[in-house]
């Protein structure tokens, strides 16, 4: 891994974290029931599995939030998943109900016969509703991962004021558990696999111009939340008063075409989205339309809150994998300090498979794949992809891992190191220049390269 | 075209409509000026263009809303594009403002002098906010299109109670216009481009799974829309009132994922969404989520209206092509009555180009194809798709094809029948009959199949 500071604030504002986290079953009162299911164990040890975690965050008006989702987020995703540990470790479909959880209804236990009551309850009230629809391991997954972002950000919010937590942060988050990956994002970050040189997209960036028409139609909605400064709908550029009467073009949220409409007196309030590529903003203010913290962060000089349309809620991709024991490394590096030594993980050679979750989830099947070490996945921040696409990462990626031994473990951390040089450029007299000239990001940047297959699968 | 009626209501409900319409500049105060902008002809002959035009109407509840719409949205397609022929004809960019319409502000004409004030306005307003987006011309078209259905649905609920339109229809059609292919879908019926036997999809089907989130996110934010007897969330199935208390599985607006949460009062309503595939109901009433009509449907025996979940703009996906004159043939078929003279329409040489409109729709590369005769586009309504996947219909087609000359105008004719007549299958003592004895479609079917290359291009 490799973070660099642009220099545009004091203190870096990208934050990163790589762990691997043990999720210990929760305590139960119904315990020694375990051994009559047949699903439990009695062995006294503890209880649960591993995942591994590697994340980035991209803080703004400050690192505060940024650092506490660094230092949280993957204990929340723990938190999330310690209810599932029984359940994602039995073969059989996810039990729609659960009995009722003595700890959240101790006053009245009369209700709960664990012997008769345990478990999935037979649904037989009315003959109409017997349809059941199946829920995946996978989307539970996701499902405790979704609700690990809201946590995190309600613990910002409940915690701001007494830890002085200042602005907020992009989040992008691969987990690694029981043989998939779920990649969770929350803002402009980016992840890709790099695939035998091929460029799989793994995540989508959330801004004002991809999330245009939820935040018009919230808007729409619920007009009061625009104040009388905004209007909801977008318009290629500001009008003047003077335009009045005059044809413009427009879109509204059902729309993705333009249309001219007569400029009336609403149409010269400032759009709630403005702007193109990284100068568009929502509300004049923000770049980014997902995200944690932000939750004092109003538009300039008014009363009206970005948060309602600040959504924390990441969009989590999914790809299946096969674990191959015992192939090791993932690079890391950061720059401000000093090369990090390299840890010892076990390697993740991915094979993507289809799931039945819901059609938003990107999954990508490519079960045929044996994954060689020259593919990894990358995690990068805007700082990366603003001055680098995903073509010239992956040739950077070719180009330095072809230049080590499969088996060397540096080769990764070369790969990340070369990849954060690159996109900073080297500083000039006008400013951070790249190899061709062009500007450099000056941004922070930060990316994790994560090998999916290793030498220990081809020797 | 084929077009065949299952028996399951009295008229069939599917409707169709194939169209070549004339696009006529609408007549202006300002032609005088024509000559001295160089844009205009002043030869007193018809200015405007062709575009070409297929769709498929599905009804429901009725055949009402179905014929009305097969009879008229091309109508009001020409409509909203008849204020741009000028506009789509010129090679430069569409202007963001046009100056007074003096058809709507005819007591103001001191206002417009149009020597001074005519076409683009310069933005000189704010320093800020001189940026500007681009448009391009066919996002002006895709506007069109939408706001097209818009009007055909307002037409529709203006004309109901008079015209006696009973019922809601799924509407798919495919626009060839200025060598581009737009197809506009707002309901469950399906286009896909069989080309060189792959399979490019151009539309996708709106349905309460496709369209949960935006369902959710309006019920969230208007709750009164659901009376007093949904509740927005989706549960896997029916709660029983005994189960108030345990912990059941569900999915909010911004969730993909699922997570349990303990059952309260308000969970025991029904959910908005229930059910899985052809089975998923909106509010327990209906399977499709955009469409035209429908101003009337409220769930059963209360007064909660669908439509304001019901969406009646479109998805419109676009597909750039070179027109190859003179090769004919569109075929068309009906079963009701018989097979239809083929019609003589110019073909559609196929070739997808990457354009600069929202990331929703969906834009397809294919610039360096050379269209053959077998390849073709072919629209659906969901009883063709329910028993014959994309596969099967590639098969179909390439499998009838190859049994005729390439240049025979009647193999287009001999697909869609083809088509129509397995997917219906046979019937049996049990019902339709597929050939390998699964159930046939049990509903209306209709197919277009429209060649994008012929055999002029290869002769």
């Amino acid at each position: 891994m490799m973070v660099i500071n642009a220099g545009k604030s004091q203190h870096n504002e990208d934050q990163a974290c790589c762990e691997v986290v043990f999720v210990e079953q929760r305590p139960s009162p119904r315990g020694w029931l375990s051994s009559s299911e047949g699903s439990g164990e009695l062995d006294g040890g503890r209880k649960g599995f591993y995942f591994h975690y590697w994340a980035l965050f991209d803080g703004h008006a400050g690192s505060g939030a940024a650092v506490m989702a660094s230092e949280r987020l993957h204990l929340h995703i723990c938190e999330q998943l310690r209810d599932l540990v029984e359940i994602l470790q039995d073969p059989s479909p996810p039990p729609i109900c659960l009995p009722h959880d003595t700890k959240t209804s101790p006053a009245d236990p009369t209700q709960v016969s664990y012997t008769e009551d345990h478990g999935e309850v037979p649904n037989n009230a009315v003959p109409r509703f017997h349809l059941e629809k199946a829920v995946s391991h996978e989307s539970l997954v996701i499902g405790a991962i979704e609700n690990a972002f809201k946590h995190m950000d309600d613990q910002i919010e409940r915690e701001r004021a007494s830890q002085h937590l200042a602005g907020g942060c992009c989040a992008l988050a691969a987990i690694y558990l029981m043989g998939k990956f779920y990649v969770a994002n929350a803002g402009d970050s980016r992840a890709i696999i790099i695939r035998n040189g091929e460029i799989i997209p793994m995540s989508r960036e959330f801004t004002p111009e991809t999330e245009r028409q939820r935040l018009q139609f919230l808007a729409l909605l619920r007009p009061e939340l625009l104040g009388k400064e905004f209007t909801h709908l977008e318009f290629p550029r500001r009008i003047q008063p003077k335009e009045l009467g005059k044809k413009m073009l427009y879109r509204d949220q059902n729309m993705n075409g333009w249309a001219y409409k007569k400029i009336e007196e609403d149409d010269l309030k400032f759009p709630l989205i403005f702007g193109e590529g990284k100068k568009a903003r929502m509300m004049a203010t923000i770049g980014v339309t997902r995200g944690l913290g932000d939750h004092d962060l109003k538009v300039f000089s008014s009363n009206i809150h970005i948060k309602p349309f600040l959504s924390c809620f990441p969009e989590v991709s999914l790809a299946s994998s096969r674990f191959a024991p015992g192939v090791p490394a993932v690079a890391r590096a950061t720059w401000q300090d000093q090369i990090c030594p390299v840890q010892q993980e076990p390697s993740l050679p991915l094979i993507l498979a289809s799931c039945p979750v819901a059609c938003q989830v990107r999954v990508y099947d490519l079960t045929q794949y044996e994954h060689c070490p020259d593919d990894v996945l990358v995690l990068g921040t805007d700082g990366l992809w603003d001055v680098t696409n995903d073509k010239e990462v992956a040739a950077v990626v070719m180009e330095v891992l072809t230049s080590y031994e499969p088996n060397d473990p540096c080769r990764y951390t070369m790969v990340a190191q070369e990849l954060v040089v690159r996109s900073r450029g080297v500083l000039k007299e006008r400013g951070w220049r790249l190899a061709n000239d062009k500007l450099g990001s000056g941004d922070d940047i930060s990316v994790f390269v994560i090998p999916l297959g290793g030498p220990g699968n081809y020797t």
